[in-house]
């Protein structure tokens, strides 16, 4: 998707992470190191994509994006702690590089200079931007709240998973959508379905990232084949396995998913085959993605200008990696 | 100080801590917990008393106050983990109840749910109110970098030390002052000579504390005597105690702080003693004390609603505990 590439540029050369107070270069050195590694930048990619679809000038819009980047990162560093996570896009994380004391107080420094990255809008822009940041925050420590809670719990459901992945993961992009629209001059209306479209979108990805894990023929970035399966995650996958086996076969099962079975993956994958999960996984991942572009519908744009969500919804959910 | 259990009143009614989605227990369980166990809620208060002060109505400073006693409190939940402290205001810290995992979450929801309590203000005033919250709030992460910082270095100035107690005490009594001011109808200039104010007062404060900790009668609730002599922090006392000291004496007293003598309190306090080293901070703390009465003075205000501004300090500075 050759845009984000244009947004990527003018993005990095914005970023400024390497001119802090040296006086306090045990609290910045971090925050410089996390930026520094960049992912694939999306969310912040996805506020400037969305401000330029209303009209925005890209530049208006990089405080916001830099705001929604500050935040994504300021959440790895502390997941990185709670998940007890060594590596983190292909390099020591945070916590293991610099401690878990650096990985909080960095990570802190990080979201209140994500506020505080909003600073250059109107008033009246600023609350706006805010109550969406602030919304979804919660929303994310929400999430993960659940993730971790999940880990420990053996009654799961379906429901309860896909609200797990909604707010981890999915009201993030889907506040990058809104607050990008807002900026550009969208209405409340507009920005409100594109919300809806990228939240549904999120949830599509993540269902899409369960089944890569097992059946992707690359693995990402630092993650194993089938380490989803290596370490019990209570993904779709596995709750729709569950919900689908009877008696003996589930307990059987279940057994075999918290084992150290050598051959785990390989089994697992066996049992998943038999109920035809992917499919079903793929089938319910449509049904959000039909959700999303009847958001997409739903409110008014020209036809052009709406083109490029739905280009790139395409560009997260074709990968195949 | 009869008023503050007035405030205190008020603000524990709007304090609303038990009303929470319960599928996220974990997440508010360890907040309300932290928000039951009241310190002294000096910080909020401090808003409602500012706020009055300029003829503003308490009801209306009480949003601000609780994003100031919120966000005061995440810093202790991310503050005990760093400091491995256990115990916070004679309980268990949420750290050592709850585990790491829940002080960084549960930490970071309130720092959101702090900053989401201005929502009711004013575009305008809400603009106002986040850049002060978030300018301090950055400092505050800075001195407590600065804390930890001295842990390991032995080469602290006095002035280093002024920096980190401002820092990561005294901005956020400074905030508190100027963000009830500005609620209550302050001007930028009188905010700005309160801020000032509480500032210095904050510093103030802290030698004091610093003093007491070695000199008072009474510890403080969970705080043994002599244990910032215990612990080798790197006081007041001890930095101008070492400037004090030449040759032999010098070297002397700092293999002395940092050994395991048992009777080290005593010794140590003997050295204190022999350079006249309460006197000294108690100059030290006067000096600061007069720079905060000399904001004090200089901006506009009728005498009997100054007032309550040095009825403050001095409850605050004539404790004997």
């Amino acid at each position: 998707m050759d845009i984000l590439k244009d947004y990527l540029q003018r993005f990095e050369e914005f970023l400024n992470y390497s001119e802090y107070d040296k006086r306090f270069k045990n609290l910045y050195l971090p925050v410089e190191y996390t930026l520094q590694n960049a992912g694939k930048r999306l969310r912040p990619l996805v506020v400037l994509m969305a401000c330029e679809a209303f009209g925005g000038r890209v530049e208006d819009a990089l405080p916001a994006a830099n705001a929604i980047e500050l935040f994504h990162n300021f959440t790895l560093l502390h997941d990185d702690i709670m998940d007890d996570a060594p590596i983190r896009r292909g390099k020591d994380s945070v916590y293991k590089k610099f401690g878990i004391n650096s990985a909080v107080l960095s990570g802190d420094v990080m979201l209140i200079q994500s506020y505080d990255s909003l600073s250059s809008y109107s008033a009246e822009l600023y609350k706006k931007l805010m109550l969406i940041i602030n919304e979804n925050a919660i929303k994310v420590c929400e999430g993960q709240q659940l993730d971790i809670d999940f880990e420990t719990r053996d009654d799961v459901s379906i429901e309860e998973y896909i609200l797990m992945i909604e707010l981890k993961t999915a009201v993030l992009i889907a506040g990058a959508l809104k607050i990008g629209a807002l900026v550009g001059g969208a209405s409340e209306e507009q920005s409100e379905h594109l919300y809806q479209f990228g939240k549904n979108i999120g949830i599509a990805f993540q269902l899409q990232d369960d089944v890569l894990d097992t059946y992707g023929d690359n693995p990402k970035v630092g993650k194993q084949k089938g380490g989803d399966i290596l370490q019990n995650k209570k993904t779709y996958l596995y709750l729709k396995t569950l919900e689908l086996l009877e008696g003996n076969a589930k307990r059987e099962f279940e057994n075999l998913y918290t084992s150290k079975d050598t051959n785990k993956v390989q089994k697992v994958t066996a049992v998943f085959d038999s109920v035809v999960i992917k499919e079903y996984t793929e089938q319910v991942k449509q049904a959000y993605l039909d959700l999303a572009y009847s958001h997409l519908e739903a409110f008014q744009l020209e036809l052009d200008k709406k083109k490029v969500f739905k280009t790139f919804a395409k560009f997260l959910l074709e990968r195949e990696y």
